[in-house]
């Protein structure tokens, strides 16, 4: 299935780009209050980038890079993906697509790009019934492979910034990536490249205006590189999510670290352990000495069990994103707040542009990549934040609290 | 004069700590309104630091990170450093200082510090006659070796952050960072090493509270490999000053380039275009394809002619600086402004904190060195900063026209 000729830059024979193509007209025909956006496809750029960064951070920053590498208007898109179409070799994937019969017997990309898709109207739904204001949709394609869809919210009632974002991207692994991975891939001999991959996540910001109520952060993530046959080589899930409150309300942080390890116990009673404290470990300001949050899970690279086992245990992870977030902010939403605790959540907010411009591997990646939609990196930077010189809180203040646990992790079941 | 010996760490006979220490002992008895900050002398990051980076990464670095190592309390200071001098080893520097003998014939080290300090008090005399209130000010004291001046003034009348701050930092060079230089000065053989190092500067950040009003920042610095005798082995200057409005005055960037012109003119009439042209690629958002502002004059590694040259050179940009900002300022401080205006201002701030952050090259080596102080480091971002996806200025707006200009930066003169 996964034809060589697929690799020539240019053919209209390239399945995954003919077949998400089609898949992208299917979603494009039953969504028709797409926003109008400006510009034409953009050249990507994960295709032109060295990749000479590690592994993990090429692939999933590639993920962040190509995360809305240019947006079109409903008009040229449609029009667009027709003429492909017609002029495309369909075969199976395609065929799949088009008839909407992705099943669990179809190749992993098609699943954890239908699940990802069908999760993110579902979290869409949720979220705008807490809000109230409906999210602006924009849909867009990656030139040398790939499309996604984004849904933001900025100014709502409940959230300041909210993002909620799906991307396929899809091509030829650059000779670098694959160099770098020879290392874990002892089989990915570089000379026989170079090979086809497929990355397909999903992500997911949201900092709500109420100081009481966290700001939350999810990706999930596949990666798969194909042999010529069509199955997959290598391949990989990664993801997690975690919550970062500007005020800590204990019974917040249990219950969502609660129902996150629900989630992972139903699969392996190791893993809960072992993603919290890599969760820790990740999202930490190193220069600041502290976590960007109270945790949840983190985790990348995993392919130790079967394809479907793992399916199923991301599917579990983040289809608990609702049942561990909107309990949470519904109850946090409408509290009181003073303009000193508005501050205090604007200083934290600094922290988290921190965070996200000089620690996160995939953001950094991403803005150092040429041709990078910076729009769709950086919409998971809130809307304002603070920063004062010196500011300190006073000691045994809430605020204190909070850096305290940020300092030293706490468990929470 | 710079003994072998002093590069033993934790010897008081070390002469720059003692001469230094010295030196901020004067300036504590005649500054006694110092402010109460929290920590005593930290660990210092410079020494510690693996100096991957470039050579001028790691310098220019060096500086950003040790600003400000730890602050320490007027009185926790003044005993501290009277024990110091109590057991060290009197020698020609300190001497020196001691007497305020520095003079034309002293080593350009003791007369850059005595410039860049003399600038400093200046500068803030100046500033806190346009703003009205006083800056706050402390002093800190590196443990490997350095000390140091902050002002800062935040949510004073006219500016709503505002930092003038002075380094003063030396030591032993690590190894990785002689090895990075040996390609640029042959006669520094790593093998021959350690080495001793002084390295002095004055940065200046200042955000106005009007948008009319631009940002501006400055930074010059000097940087010194001894040899045994205390003669300077290896030299050079670096530095420049840039204007970042939110709205475009012609007659300000006119005015500003004109007088930082006049100081480079003085000394080389290719300074300006060179530094001019240097300073648009430096202070450039790759990723969002525009200048962070309109420019200025940005130069590093000056060592093509005599000291004494490049000291005056030096001195005049420095002292350029009262005459081209407060004009500009007093002009566009109390202009009306919309609140439209006001939010393009806070974008504008964003994409500060993104070069800040992303690109600027000592920044992200303090952050990502150990034990530095980070408020110092980013006393440069402003108090207040917003991000809003996809926000566009809509065409022939001023908005639009400052953008214009930042993606295709203009001859001012």
């Amino acid at each position: 299935m996964w034809k060589t000729k697929l690799l020539k830059k240019g053919t209209d024979s390239m399945m995954f780009r003919v077949a998400i193509r089609a898949s992208a007209l299917r979603a494009a025909g039953v969504s028709r209050n797409l926003s109008s956006s400006s510009s034409s496809p953009l050249r990507s750029a994960a295709a032109s980038s060295s990749f000479n960064q590690r592994r993990n951070y090429s692939l999933w920053g590639l993920l962040a890079a190509s995360s809305l590498i240019g947006s079109i208007s409903y008009y040229q898109y449609k029009t667009w993906l027709q003429n492909k179409v017609e002029c495309g070799a369909l075969d199976e994937d395609i065929r799949i697509r088009l008839k909407g019969e992705v099943t669990d017997s179809s190749p992993m990309r098609l699943r954890m790009e239908q699940f990802v898709k069908s999760l993110q109207k579902k979290i869409v739904s949720e979220l705008e019934a807490v809000d109230g204001k409906k999210f602006q949709r924009d849909a867009w394609e990656r030139a040398e492979g790939g499309d996604g869809i984004s849904y933001v919210l900025q100014e709502g009632n409940v959230f300041e910034k909210a993002g909620v974002l799906v991307s396929i991207v899809y091509g030829e692994l650059p000779s670098a990536a694959v160099q770098q991975m020879k290392s874990r891939h002892e089989d990915l001999d570089p000379e026989n490249g170079p090979f086809p991959f497929f990355a397909s996540g999903i992500s997911i910001v949201l900092h709500p205006h109420n100081p009481m109520a966290p700001t939350i952060h999810l990706n999930y993530r596949y990666f798969e590189i194909g042999n010529e046959d069509g199955t997959p080589r290598i391949w990989w899930f990664g993801g997690g999510s975690d919550l970062t409150p500007a005020y800590l309300f204990d019974e917040d942080a249990t219950h969502f670290h609660r129902v996150l390890k629900d989630a992972c116990d139903k699969h392996d009673p190791n893993y809960y352990p072992k993603f919290k404290t890599w969760c820790d470990k990740y999202f930490y300001l190193k220069h600041r000495q502290e976590a960007r949050g109270i945790g949840g899970i983190f985790f990348d690279d995993q392919n130790d069990r079967s394809p479907e086992k793992l399916f199923n245990f991301v599917k579990d992870c983040g289809n608990a994103f609702l049942p561990s977030y909107i309990p949470i902010v519904k109850r946090r939403k409408d509290m009181p707040f003073t303009k000193e605790e508005k501050l205090w959540q604007q200083l934290r907010r600094g922290r988290y542009v921190e965070f996200n411009l000089v620690w996160d591997r995939g953001t950094k990646f991403g803005l150092q990549t040429p041709g990078s939609r910076i729009e769709s990196i950086l919409v998971s930077l809130p809307l304002t934040a603070t920063w004062m010189y010196n500011h300190s809180p006073l000691a045994n203040s809430r605020e204190k609290q909070l850096i305290e646990v940020l300092k030293n992790p706490k468990d929470w079941i």
